[in-house]
């Protein structure tokens, strides 16, 4: 696994500096697992990073001991604690932020529980202290959500190595196989691709199953007419990414044949609707719209697409506008979904879904296999 | 995939309530997906629920409309709320909580964001309400941690497969593979068993990265005379199972033995200090102070086990004894790993790990595989 070297990190560093600035925080808690990666190409099941104008620190315990000095080693900026046996993160923090009483400190409100919280509150002892606790938002999530180059290399390189392993994949889907046999060759192509893991559980979903967008991948047995929804990814280097397709097994309908259609025309759709600067919602609206248009839009139940990266899901979000809520617009150097899908209980479902480059008026595909089967 | 029967749920539901009056609690505010599944029987990426006397209301969202329903028809006593299209978790739980005004409302706080929760301050309104939104800390987990028949015969068959997936794979771990080939080959064997999926990423870390109690899998090719950890779980039923062995490739040295041996003591220390009424610190020191007399304390840099259920990591915690906190004793009913481990940077490591029933007196081996190879 390729970890971003110094100076990627380094300026990383420095844009979550600013952004501090800009939030007027002198420092920030940070307990996002993907946050601290970003910050200090740190992956671990646990960790937490202290970040002000002069230091980068991060916690973490015995058990990544090795890979601790060695992060520090290739990041002189980086310093690290390893927890005292038997302490926990949340004294070690504490422990940190005693001596910053009097300056404002951010934690992220979306990932610090109200318990951690609490703790804090009363090891740092008084009033003072809680005042000056402030709660932020999406700091570093923002940052994120613009890749830079060393992450569009590697969002690319995924991408890549996906199509390569769908092309593969998709000609034995064929009836008598289990949807469980079907992912286990996925994933062993996944491996033999480079990918160090499956982004997420990898989904077959076959016949009625295809009509539960969140379906694993059971025993049922692959039959002749099945449409048979196929949905996984790879982590490349830390990195996510995402694809679907639907396939239809043996002889197929009319039907089966117009619902991939439909949802592949969706696709273009929402497509043709991204670009720098515009709504995130408009993408939505416009695969929506053209389903809506073949009488299929209560039938399409989620969202078009979800941001890459670090995380499977993440900004930004493509969905509906909502009444009191609206997402950022779009900005080139995003990376995202966009998964159309139709879903009909008892009969089936489709949904197909690439990852795209935003671009400055537009979009790049970077996905590349064919959607209609 | 099983899910457990309606008899088996609405007995957890009634503990739980009992456990709600026992805390001073009115409702309880559910965030915690686990959490979720152990009271209703739904499995998702996104759900919440509240638990009253009188009601279990499940949130969920168009992705699971299927799934939803289908949980209210096995399960009459869950009422099911499907998401409008466009809103969002928060304001589904504000609208159940609104009527609530007066009673004592838990949540978790260890699950509950700042975040969430100053929005549902913010939504119901005064501050009377933000004095009825109570702090609640581990009372569906303190019910999880001792299994009910249901849930032991669904860890007894997985821990049983697994043993299996184990003996199986030992054998083939030899010099010229990659570690991402025994991972692959350990992947697909776990689905063969009829798992779901893994557990956790598969550990397959051999000569020096043995060293590494948490490296992954990665295209190392194993060489003779290596030390090979191998730590791998999967998911049945949608309970965990996990068990590493260490095996040496080729011909062994003496001291690869003798480590290997000393961490096989360790573990049956620890497994003697395992009971029902025993402290948790007392069973990690058993297996500490085995280490610490081969002069091996040192590099067991972790702690010596944790529980398995619904998630791979819950109650009971097996670590060292802290001096601010002491872990509640042991429980018959409890399933847990023991997993000393012993690692040098630079030569490798070993770790012996396997899952255990806490029994009234004692304990019972639930994984059966050969430990010294």
């Amino acid at each position: 696994m390729r970890i971003a070297p110094a100076d990627v990190l380094s300026a990383r560093v420095t844009a979550a500096r600013a952004a501090l600035q800009g939030s007027s925080l002198d420092a920030l808690v940070v307990t996002s697992l993907p946050n601290i990666a970003y910050l200090s190409g740190f992956f671990a099941s646990a960790a937490m990073l202290m970040l002000t104008q002069e230091r980068v620190v991060l916690i973490g315990d015995g058990r990544y001991r090795e890979s601790l000095h060695t992060r520090a080693r290739h990041c002189p900026f980086v310093e690290v604690v390893e927890l005292a046996p038997g302490s926990s993160y949340e004294e070690a923090l504490a422990a940190l932020l005693s001596p910053l009483a009097g300056l404002r400190v951010g934690f992220e409100a979306a990932h610090l529980t109200v318990g951690r919280h609490r703790y804090l509150g009363r090891v740092l002892g008084d009033a003072a202290w809680e005042s000056r606790l402030v709660e932020s938002e999406g700091v570093i999530e923002q940052l994120r959500a613009r890749k830079d180059t060393w992450e569009m290399a590697r969002l690319r390189d995924g991408a890549a190595r996906l199509s390569n392993v769908a092309k593969c994949i998709l000609p034995k889907v064929f009836a008598g196989r289990t949807e469980a046999e079907v992912a286990v060759e996925i994933e062993g192509q996944l491996r033999h691709a480079g990918f160090e893991r499956p982004a997420f559980d990898t989904i077959v979903a076959s016949g009625p199953n295809a009509a539960l967008p969140h379906a694993r991948a059971g025993q049922r047995r692959i039959e002749d007419g099945d449409l048979v929804v196929l949905d996984f990814g790879g982590v490349l280097d830390g990195y996510c990414t995402d694809l679907t397709r639907t396939i239809i097994v043996g002889s197929a309908t009319d039907r089966q044949r117009q619902v991939i259609e439909h949802v592949v025309e969706a696709e273009d759709a929402a497509f043709a609707a991204v670009g720098g600067g515009r709504a995130p919602e408009a993408v939505d609206a416009a695969a929506r719209e053209t389903l809506t248009r073949y009488g299929m839009g209560e039938a399409f139940t989620h969202g078009t697409g979800h941001g890459l990266g670090l995380e499977i899901h993440e900004a930004p979000r493509i969905t509906r506008a909502r009444p009191t809520h609206a997402e950022p617009p779009l900005a080139p150097g995003m990376v995202l979904t966009l998964e159309p899908g139709a879903y009909f209980p008892g009969w089936g479902g489709v949904r197909i879904e690439d990852d795209v480059l935003v671009t400055a008026d537009g979009a790049e595909w970077l996905t590349d296999v064919p959607r209609i089967p």
